[in-house]
């Protein structure tokens, strides 16, 4: 695997090259704050951090790809990319996370107090954006996203530490928490362009089906992606005590000594010195990581499926090669 | 001053009371989660303590003072409750607040996690509601809002301990946290009743000036409202070394002790037993309780007459008589 500009992900990051250096300068232009400069501060810290504006993409490519010719669509992916970045400063904050893409995080540079309030802005500032186009089915989508996605990481807090936690409720935390704003980013586009219902359904279920593989993976490589440079420390699920398909596949398989293993270490939370060696053994042992890969690489040929009521094309192809890359991760 | 029925908020309160009846039925159709039962839990304990809704019930009585007959002001005043129960969680968050309308706050009870995930799921009911009655002007009113609040807090965070805070500053904050709400949850009434412009602007100043005079009044109180039972503790403010109008104007007439004093005490927070005392003596030399107290009778008068440009009517009368009675706490 080369990570050149032949990657699907650099591909369509150059056919959408013009679009998204129009959502790049809307989101510098919306972050500012004249009265309360903390704000573009917090902000910049992580936008600069470049993440992969995956999402955002996700949105202008699904516009063009169902012959969308405005600029409305620049403003739904900065949304995006808004509720995005606000998830992230509140997750941090959640998890009390001290790293993110590589760089400390906003709560260790500044505080939890920071996190939380500009969190607050820039959801604020995704409303306002979102209602500028006048789309009001679009707001719908956009705004039931951010309330699944809110219900997603509660439900996720609950859950944690609880080894009797379901794949059932595994999926949907993980379709509120990531996948939610993933489906809500590709369905706008062909909302916005008028398309027909199979293209609207079409679109929503790709932005699902990559949504929910896409964290899969992340939760794969949680416990199989040492030195991968993706800026997450391998084991942070495991410290903290988080129930994700790795392990709940595994607790699934334990015998008694296992599960009081499990019992231990994530429910009462008593972690030593050697335990997530002993957890990745276990997984190891019950064919947790590779079945784990098996589902993503299922929900990558989903998303892909979908993708055959959607209009031919160069950005349809790269759509659907996109799938495939999310999973070579765990290759 | 009695607080029987014939309270200004009193006869508001039974003139809407079948809206607010609709009002309070949505709020508890709308807090319920399936997926994670402990949103209901965390807005229940909140919503139930039973703040006086005199936001929701502003946007009631300004859609029928303006003649509005439909029912899309239910979901905008139940909008305005959410998007205002939310800040105060995220407020009890941020300010590390142990009480809330005389209970433990939600931060105490569960954890802050719990307090920012659930606030972020009510913003996101809030976009859900406002987006439902289909009105575009609404909405770019109450997600503009949305951003001065958080812009607001977030300048009152950085403003905290900074002895050389001006009046201005003071009032920006102010007219964020606490007016920006107040103006949007007016404004909307004649916005959706169709109103001419200057019924809107009308209604758009009053609630301005209201929430401006419902501030003051509390950070009057903060110094000088001991055991109203309104479930704030006396002197909040003086310990979190907030900058608030009688402070500001007892530190512009300091001298160099007092100076000092407040140096110590807010700037580099070293508080000694004994200090709350001694800030309330330097309050009251410098007479910054009583101007205080002027200013916030300054801003009922400003939304009395606000209203002259407002239909003429019962309604008109109460909303006017609900500016003076706001001050009457610090009577």
């Amino acid at each position: 695997m080369t990570i050149a500009a032949t990657t699907p992900l650099a591909r369509l990051s150059e056919a959408m090259a013009s679009d998204m250096n129009a959502v790049n300068a809307l989101i510098r232009e919306r972050m500012i704050s004249e009265n309360a400069p903390r704000i573009p501060e917090v902000t910049a810290h992580l936008i600069d951090a470049g993440g992969k504006r995956i999402r955002p993409m996700l949105t202008l490519a699904a516009a063009r790809l169902c012959g969308y010719e405005g600029d409305a669509h620049v403003k739904l992916a900065a949304t995006v990319e808004f509720i995005h970045t606000a998830t992230l400063l509140h997750d941090d904050v959640v998890d009390e996370s001290r790293q993110r893409r590589g760089r400390p995080t906003a709560n260790l540079l500044w505080d939890n107090k920071s996190s939380v309030l500009v969190g607050d802005y820039l959801f604020a500032r995704a409303f306002q954006l979102m209602v500028e186009p006048g789309n009001l089915r679009a707001l719908s989508i956009l705004s039931n996203a951010a309330a699944v996605i809110a219900e997603g990481e509660v439900l996720q807090l609950t859950a944690a530490q609880n080894i009797a936690t379901s794949e059932a409720t595994y999926f949907k935390v993980i379709r509120g928490k990531t996948a939610a704003l993933f489906s809500a980013a590709t369905q706008v586009g062909p909302v916005i362009a008028g398309s027909p219902e199979t293209q609207v359904q079409a679109l929503f279920d790709y932005g699902d089906a990559l949504g929910i593989c896409f964290q899969i993976v992340d939760d794969y490589l949680d416990y199989g992606g040492a030195g991968d440079g993706i800026g997450k420390n391998l084991g942070d699920d495991f410290r903290e005590r988080k129930l994700t398909l790795p392990v709940i596949r595994a607790i699934a398989a334990a015998d008694d000594a296992e599960r009081a293993f499990w019992e231990r270490t994530i429910a009462r939370g008593h972690q030593e010195e050697g335990d997530l060696d002993q957890a990745m053994a276990l997984l190891a042992r019950h064919g947790a990581l590779e079945s784990t890969r098996q589902s993503a690489l299922d929900w990558a040929g989903r998303a892909r499926a979908a993708l055959a009521a959607a209009p031919a094309g160069d950005l349809r192809d790269m759509l659907a090669d996109l799938a495939d890359f999310v999973v070579e991760r765990v290759n």
